[in-house]
């Protein structure tokens, strides 16, 4: 259990989400919404049925099992909630080789990066199998795969791949460098999934399947819907981005990533805590729903940028904001990378559209927020923190100046930095 | 001629205009843009060729001529610099009363009002007639109309029209009335444009046709173009409307409509210095260019919304901002009628994506601009000050609130209220 302040009730309030039965507004029919990728209605692979579900857990006991990967575990997870539509389980190699070549399946489904369930074990049958979760205490059973190939992938091959959605080899990168210790035994085949690993205990008061946000935001009678990506806390710049796309749209999805991130990164309970005083002070509460995306950073830069838009088309999401360096890590992608390469893809494709911004910050000048895009004089007029700045202004209890970060947010960092939280 | 402060030249480079010739990158083929409305290219109804033009003048004026009204005047240009793009000359009966009630011409092109050149005469012929100018004085010719028909139009089907259009006969409404009082005479048939009116004298340094436009825009490699269609001075409202699409786009071109307003309105040459003013202080030239567009307001609220928005098409422009009550006068159309317009309608039939944005202002509490879909607390907390308030401070020599007006703004408004140019 991590903190929790308040009520899963309350808290879910803040966040905005209503856990409300689908309405007559729900269906397609009253309200048309975009509709998922590569099919015409979800198919989350979570097994609904209680029965179902109790019987095809009693039967994964006595199923030879296998422990996971943390990334093959949170792609489980996306699966499971329809976040990862239309993929019916993990890829077999040919599709992976093909996605990550030309970022398209081998029937030529758009998709930007390869979903493997690859292991160390050689010791694997085709057939059912059970999954077991790495990522909770006791490695319960998450979902029973039916293998349908047990393939190897060469090392030259995991590199090749590796390069081609990292776009580097290097080993000091998060993403290569776990990519790249996975396995060389590649299961394939559809999966079937029994729970979302710790996801929905963790996060009680917003975590929501991409059914449940579809029909929240049909409920909601939102027709442009716009998703925020984030793997930290929402400072002004941040703010600024949703404040202008919430212009334009019915309502915004302030969506953070929460599964594994690098160490360095803020941890997601403290985050979603300080999403939660945010929006409870700045944000319209009938505009504007907080849920977390259940999957684990790859830092693959451009490409993932395309998978964070894509799957948010399958939540009914419609605009989704890309900012500089979007999944990036160090140095190793352009600043401007992650939103290049959507010009180099079919928008069609897609199906999302993608709204790019640039660096913003507060100008004393223009007295307000501004980018390089809106303001001739922002160069040396803005309020700007180096990140190393505003962690040490957290740790020593000093609020970063307004301008940069609003005071109820860096309180609650202030606050997981006395509990040593604040970076683990 | 207009009071200029600064040379044309000046006046030119604040608005980011350059009258560089096409380059290399402004044809289709390198840089596909946005297609004009209803063909592949743009067919502007000016002549071009200087030998041509001067045979047909000389021509012209052996011609039995008919002076046009000043509407039909300004539609006359809008053809003539490729802005009501497809159309080759005025309407027939049958594509008038087509669009007016099911906003297609006969062919079924898509148009959401009516473009005639109605007159009391009823005295004319088919075949070629000399159109003369209402807005210059002594009446030059503007343009060389082939009429192919002469229809009667009855007070009965102009009624039925201008309730179409407009939704409303109140005679109190400056576009109705001034609609029922042109004539039961429709002369249809194509024009060539001999000149651009007064438009391009009045305003040398921002008149461009829209292929110019188009030329600058691909000469300048945007991609995401979106214009603003404004009538009034830009408060700090409507600066934060330019503001929010200028993050998420290549380009803004402010577009202030310089044809004939309504008494009340303020004056173009007013406006256009209050744009310059503001463009040179808060705007990044490299992404902003400010242009006329030489057509007459009709006040028709949303019928005009979309012809607004058409005719930015056939300027290579991609999106426009709708606020609220666009195109409104008085109390005769619905606060959010001209955005609810924009969902009735086909989208593909518009081809340019439409921006809808709420009422904005600075919110003390918020610390900036806000609108009531971004900020939950924006009622009684943000600066708000009436038309009329606004008005007595600029004829006291008073600034408004910078939350409200930028000062360099509000001082072009108090100069010309100095000079009793406020409102003619």
């Amino acid at each position: 259990g991590h903190r929790r302040d308040r009520s899963a009730q309350a808290a879910r309030r803040v966040a905005g989400l209503n856990r409300t039965p689908p309405s007559k507004h729900s269906t397609d029919k009253d309200n048309p919404m975009i509709k998922p990728h590569g099919s015409e209605t979800l198919n989350p692979l979570y097994v609904e049925d209680d029965a179902a579900r109790a019987a095809l857990l009693s039967e994964a006991e006595s199923l030879p099992s296998l422990l996971l990967n943390s990334a093959a575990a949170a792609n489980a997870v996306m699966m499971a909630g329809g976040y990862f539509n239309p993929l019916t389980g993990y890829m077999n190699k040919a599709d992976a080789l093909s996605v990550a070549k030309d970022l398209k399946t081998t029937d030529g489904l758009f998709w930007p990066v390869p979903v493997m369930n690859l292991t160390q074990t050689t010791d694997v049958q085709t057939g059912k199998l059970a999954l077991r979760d790495p990522n909770v205490d006791g490695n319960p059973i998450l979902a029973v795969m039916d293998v349908a190939a047990v393939e190897t992938v060469s090392d030259d091959e995991l590199k090749t791949m590796a390069e081609q959605i990292f776009g580097t080899l290097d080993g000091d990168h998060p993403g290569v460098s776990t990519f790249l210790s996975l396995g060389n035994t590649l299961l394939s085949g559809s999966i079937q999934v029994l729970n979302f690993s710790y996801f929905a205990a963790d996060f009680p008061a917003t975590f929501r399947t991409a059914v449940e946000i579809r029909n929240e935001i049909a409920e909601r009678g939102w027709n442009k819907v716009v998703a925020f990506q984030t793997r930290n806390p929402i400072h002004r710049a941040h703010e600024y981005l949703c404040k202008c796309t919430q212009e334009i749209t019915d309502g915004l999805l302030i969506h953070p990533l929460v599964g594994e991130t690098k160490p360095g990164d803020i941890p997601a309970d403290v985050r979603m805590d300080c999403y939660q005083a945010l929006i409870k002070e700045y944000f319209v509460p009938e505009r504007t729903l907080l849920s977390v995306m259940p999957a684990a950073m790859r830092y693959a830069g451009p490409r993932e940028a395309i998978l964070h838009a894509l799957v948010r088309k399958n939540y009914g999401v419609t605009h989704f904001i890309v900012g500089r360096d979007h999944a990036g890590v160090g140095s190793y992608y352009g600043t401007y990378d992650a939103q290049h390469i959507f010009n180099e893809i079919d928008l069609d494709n897609l199906g999302i559209i993608p709204l790019m911004f640039e660096h913003s910050g507060w100008s004393k000048t223009y007295g307000g927020m501004v980018s390089f895009k809106s303001f001739p004089k922002m160069e040396g007029d803005i309020v700007f923190l180096s990140g190393t700045k505003v962690r040490e202004m957290l740790e020593a209890g000093e609020r970063p100046p307004m301008e940069f970060s609003r005071p109820e947010v860096a309180d609650v960092l202030i606050g997981a930095a006395k509990n040593n939280k604040l970076f683990v």
